[in-house]
């Protein structure tokens, strides 16, 4: 009988927008997958009852037997206690505090759960699933809205203490710097996440820098992270400004994890990375510009390829791996 | 018979000045401890027989039989490549460049040995041996001439790709800021070690700046760091600046570790921390001051408690834990 014999992981990956979900055999091949809409604004309870569905949708897609399904790995947005199962509070999600999510979630599926903080699945997700197989020690920061990341070490991820290591984005590489929504001053995420390039050209033009950009900063059509690269790119001196500090702000970042950890490699992923070379280039320059001298043990710094599926790949992954570590 | 049934560790710690060695039994007990003067001037093969013979002199002082001893740790202050046990450059010692010191040592006494880097193998003595045993995750911060430091995460040695992981002294704090040595700008140790902190009262008296202690800076009485800790106690306006600084520099190297990591401990080592509260008081303040308030998630900032005999207490401890890895 099809799927007898066959077992199978889920990967959940909810996000303020979108919630995936993917089946993944023991091999680490998709063998369904599916996105549903978040409607974040629904509350707890609403989503909750969408992820449960999900699940069963996935299953049955997959064509596998319900005795199959190892674990259920959950990547959430938020601070998190790993060991209770419990999401502290997500901040894109409505009503979600102080919620016991692995015993819910077990209780009404029958399966076996596991949380995560998303950002830290992704990474785990690249690390087991990209091609840097070859990798054991890899940081990862996640260039998005916002900036996250994940620290791999001996291939495992790690937690730290209170289930928030790989906060990247919080690194103050300027202190007394650009105020940050977390309350401090200067974090990495105020100068090299998509949105704070955009503001800072906005800012810079509004403080009167001339910019092709200008029309768009004043007008009706929406100025995106796009425009600034591409303006920078074109050699506007506002935009190329903007752009070469956010990509010497990462690179300092990167300076920064080579010495503590000394990891072979450092990954950039989110949406940033859409802009290529003219990313990279300039993080790699500035990295090389800045890093010491006298040994050359420099990470390599290298795009995600994964994309979107990253979370859910590792969701599901560090729950087998979880799985494993129980003996089961 | 004494000491036939008894199993110890050597550990050696190899200083610019000093090489300290102990033996420790399986309780991390010192059954022996001696220290000789480096002699670092008269190059690696005089070095290397007077380690040699410190190594059979802690062996007949502690009464154990020879094969009593399970393995030598030995910490040396330079990059190194930990698998094949080769120091590349202890920049301290004169002639020390690829030295294969594990294959010579373990040659010429008989033993199995383990190198490591010497900041690293004081971070994890001061684990093993300190009151922090109930960690698992801590990082260490040695402010000395330099700054070093060591990482453990899950109560294991972080290494890293090229085995110099825990080099925080060079995480750049200030962008563009101080130049140091080692080829960088702003690196922590430039604002920090006890080194800086007196360099920069020197160049604060030069430039102008208006100070108690400027007579020792013009004069021939030696500006010590402990002097411009006291000035700055005392209320002395150049000196206060500068030890702030400092401090919050190291405030904010804590912060960028709490962010990666996450560890519950940080742990202040070094000579810099015989200035006790003066210290640990302003660290800890401007750490609450940078730190982000969306997340409690604080690692404890404590003072080192081993002092000197933590480089060879981790030595022994790491050479021990190679051999239990190894299944002896």
């Amino acid at each position: 009988m099809p799927g007898m014999s066959v077992r199978a992981t889920l990967g959940i990956d909810i996000g303020g927008t979108n919630i995936k979900g993917g089946v993944l055999d023991e091999q680490d091949r998709l063998l369904a997958r599916r996105a549903i809409e978040t409607r974040a604004e629904e509350g707890f309870e609403a989503s909750f009852a969408r992820i449960v569905a999900l699940i069963e949708e996935l299953i049955a897609e997959a064509g596998i037997a319900r005795s199959g399904i190892t674990a259920v790995g959950v990547g959430v947005p938020g601070p998190m206690d790993h060991a209770a199962g419990v999401v502290r509070h997500a901040p894109n999600l409505d009503g979600w505090v102080d919620i016991p999510l692995r015993t819910l979630l077990s209780e009404r599926t029958g399966l076996t759960c596991v949380i995560e903080n998303d950002a830290n699945a992704a990474a785990f997700g690249e690390f087991v699933g990209g091609t840097q197989r070859t990798a054991t020690d890899m940081v990862m920061l996640t260039l998005g809205t916002g900036i996250g990341g994940g620290v791999i070490l001996g291939g495992r991820l790690v937690r730290g203490r209170f289930d928030n290591a790989g906060e990247v984005g919080h690194m103050i590489v300027a202190i007394g710097g650009r105020a940050c929504p977390c309350g401090q001053r200067g974090c990495l995420e105020r100068y090299a996440s998509a949105n704070a390039i955009r503001e800072r050209l906005i800012e810079a033009v509004r403080a009167g820098e001339t910019s092709v950009l200008a029309p768009q900063v004043y007008g009706s059509e929406p100025l995106t992270t796009e425009d600034v690269c591409r303006a920078a790119q074109e050699g506007d001196q506002a935009a190329e400004r903007v752009w070469e500090e956010a990509c010497r702000m990462l690179a300092a970042a990167c300076v920064n994890l080579q010495h503590v950890l000394n990891p072979g490699l450092i990954v950039l992923a989110g949406g940033l990375i859409n802009a290529g070379e003219a990313l990279l280039g300039p993080v790699r320059r500035a990295f090389t510009e800045l890093t010491w001298k006298i040994c050359e043990d420099y990470p390599r710094i290298e795009p995600a390829v994964l994309g979107g599926d990253a979370g859910l790949l590792g969701a599901a992954a560090l729950a087998r791996e979880a799985l494993a570590q129980r003996g089961a």
